[in-house]
């Protein structure tokens, strides 16, 4: 093997000096999130400011654009991982910089400002209010579209930032084929006579129980505790620091088991991804999960393909009961089954549940392409907003607090986020499909808590890339085709029709 | 008020830059040792490295010379903060700079190396193993006294770097006082008849109570939670991010309540001091204790002179019956008193006792005395040890693992750190003497458990200053007088006269 560069290995070491910056940061945010003393609160913010600006500065400096034109001038004596890396680094590069410094200020401030704003619209539930932000916030965004440049669609370079690949034209396609399965699916379940009884998921399961039982989840899962830690937090989520510290944290709620443990059943998924990436990226911005949509078909697989799964009950329907307090103990599994895959139409999206779900993300997918197309006015969004609601979903906001400004996401400019939502979900159905190829006694598996092989091919086909692969090119390799929304469907169809009796 | 220097502000602005690394490597100091998942160390430590290093290198910068040198021609011009913000960072400077960077690189790794091969000669429990090593830091030492000088002694550069102001000079006085004190005491309790009881303290006391416990005492002596945590760890600390998050940490012994609830109060007495260092120093190496003794006063106050208390008990002994599983149902209040007291010479410093811990700390000043201006050679070091604690103490240890290889500071290099143990004993006495004169029903506000008036004047006369004061200047304003060891040597004399009944 020949020696590595040495500009190379200088490279390298200034990138592991930034993914440094990154790990400092995600502790601080963890522990942020997770109990530190709220007296601190300010001062650790000015701290966090501080170290993201310094790597932020690593990102865009003189020396970052020196190693670009040296390094890419001698590509084809890269390593693999250095020629990933520069073109990470370049990419980051080039978004930063074409943005004039000013401009990008200011829209900091905006941020910042209408996040505040935001928060106030939708307590008073007045669309007017947050109205001129977003129209400002749209604005700049438009303008960093021309900046960046664009293909095909303008929309395009928004969905790039989250989903590398992906683009409207992919999207038009795959979403379109979704409603129009879900859409009347939807109709049928809620015209259905068959509902599932639920009033048994509401009793008091103490917390510590809850937060037991999820453990024993994790670790049949293959959640490794010695990379790792759980914690509790009011916004749950899972950070990888390296792949030797993934944390995940969970929320519990006594008069509801659901949230806790499909919740963190769900950020169990992401904590997988992070855990099992090759350990030869660490210290290389390639170590983490190549986009949003991937990173979500790694939870969403968990929590609903494999959690709501008759099969994986089978196996931890007895375990649930050993935890809980008695609330379980006059129902049979089958009702317990269909109880954790209600479905019904619902108006905010966080509450909503795994069938409806793609249904709130394809309204905000087709509301932001319409804005960035110009084909949708920021002062229209309460009516295309509710008109969407009622099309899809069957049911009107009574106002914009339910309605148009139920997210946070806008509010700090994020545009393009929603979709990787939906995509995640897709991919989880089609790696599902290619997995059963491989794994054709999973049902088998589930019902004997052997999960490890499930992981197993995850980590084979999917983790282990880290950042090294697009989003795309994981799904071609592990399915053999490119994305198609045909598996979600089929599976969508078929749970549903099972819990609901449909004929 | 004249409006501050453009180069002030930019200085200040440097500086708190400082800082945030200062805060993050603490958090992830903390975070390591607080639960942090196994598999994450390695990489974490190189992100501490490298991140120490971006604060090193700000430390010893050009642009911190320009800095230097340009405030020092304005020096009348700076703000009070300006000054010894200035002064701090020169001091620093000029520590740094001096060393050659090559021989300074030669002793990080001597370090290294010497604190892995003591590890294993105290295991093996042979000096000779370690003596190469400790006689190259001993060396390494030595030159360092030389580049950066010494007036008097040369030991007293060395105490300087923990404890600014204090000099052998003062030292051998009060410690000869000291010791002429303590070690008839140690005799004649040694040789009492009247000797506590002590075996009702080691039965089980269930962790989670003694927590619990823990937190109410805590909140008893001002510790703001708002402001704090409290986790468990193997070696208890408690560390200051900034005055609104300032941590402590526990170790529980089930067997032997003593360890969680004083290890408490000792880190509570920490805590207490960071909490309340005022917030205008925030940002600047100002914000910290001033000192390892200083510091050491106020956790030995709250866990010596407070807690060991029989005012303290009788407002805090029924609250520890409740807690505690009916251990002391049968035991006197007295009779527990005399037992929280118990002292009797042993050989392992941080096994021993508030009374015999000061000639375990004389022992090892004596030797780093004579070890620096040549008197003891470090091939003499196991016999001259044996022979002081035959002398102070009456027992000789069997073996070097007992005996001088039994601490770590020296193969980390730390000569010097250990008289700040002794001092801030002798610091907590001579400012609980102050305190009575402004407090004199101190008894009653101990069995009323009201102990905030106690807070407010140890924030009034010691925490508030930060580092902006040196350790003698808060003695002889808070007391009106220059370090004594008189009300040390009066406090250990009636408290273990009472204890031992001694006549």
């Amino acid at each position: 093997m020949p020696e590595m560069l040495e500009i190379e290995k200088e490279f390298l070491q200034y990138v592991k000096k930034m993914q440094a910056y990154e790990e400092a940061l995600g502790l601080m945010y963890w522990d942020l999130r997770t109990g530190a003393p709220k007296n601190g609160v300010e001062q650790r913010s000015q701290v966090i400011g501080m170290l993201a600006s310094e790597h932020f500065q690593m990102s865009t400096s003189e020396e970052m654009a020196a190693y670009i034109a040296s390094l890419s001038s001698k590509y084809d004596e890269l390593t693999g991982i250095g020629k990933l890396t520069l073109k990470d680094c370049k990419k980051q590069y080039e978004k930063n910089k074409k943005i004039p410094a000013n401009e990008y200020e200011e829209y900091v401030v905006l941020q910042s400002n209408a996040e505040h704003v935001w928060e106030q619209a939708r307590e008073a539930s007045d669309f007017e209010m947050f109205k001129p932000y977003l129209e400002k916030l749209v604005a700049f965004n438009k303008k960093f579209i021309e900046y960046w440049g664009y293909s095909g669609n303008k929309y395009n370079t928004l969905l790039d930032m989250y989903e590398p690949g992906v683009t409207v034209d992919i999207i038009d396609k795959v979403f379109g084929e979704l409603r129009d399965v879900i859409v009347p699916l939807v109709k049928k379940i809620t015209n259905s006579d068959n509902k599932p009884k639920t009033d048994f998921l509401f009793h008091k399961f103490p917390k510590e129980k809850q937060k037991e039982f999820s453990v024993k989840i994790l670790e049949q899962m293959g959640y490794d505790f010695n990379s790792g830690r759980i914690d509790e937090t009011v916004h749950p989520f899972a950070t990888g620091l390296n792949p030797g510290d993934v944390r995940v944290t969970t929320r519990y709620d006594e008069q509801d088991f659901r949230m806790a443990i499909f919740g963190t059943i769900h950020e169990g998924g992401h904590a997988l991804y992070e855990q099992n990436i090759s350990k030869e990226l660490i210290g290389t911005p390639l170590c983490k999960g190549t986009s949003m949509g991937i990173h979500e078909s790694q939870s969403l697989f968990y929590e609903n393909i494999l959690a709501r799964d008759r099969a994986f009950w089978e196996c931890n329907y007895e375990l649930l009961k050993e935890y809980a307090n008695g609330q379980f103990n006059q129902v049979s599994i089958d009702e317990f089954y269909r109880a954790i895959n209600e479905a019904k139409p619902s108006l905010i999206r966080i509450e909503s549940d795994d069938l409806t779900y793609a249904l709130h993300i394809i309204i905000r997918y087709e509301i932001e392409k319409g804005l960035f197309n110009d084909e949708i006015k920021v002062e229209e969004l309460p009516k295309v907003w509710n008109d969407k609601y009622e099309e899809y979903l069957g049911i009107i906001p009574s106002n914009d607090a339910e309605g148009v400004l139920q997210d946070v996401h806008w509010s700090g400019g994020s545009f393009g986020y929603f979709p990787s939502y939906a995509l995640g979900y897709m991919y989880a159905a089609q790696l599902k499909n290619a997995m059963l190829k491989d794994l054709p006694n999973y049902d088998e598996l589930l019902r004997e808590g052997n999960l490890l092989p499930i992981k197993n091919w995850l980590t084979e086909h999917v983790h282990q890339y880290g950042k090294t692969k697009e989003p795309l090119e994981i799904i071609k390799k592990a399915t053999g085709e490119g994305l198609s929304a045909k598996y979600l469907a089929k599976y969508l169809e078929e749970k549903f029709s099972k819990v609901y009796q449909l004929s």
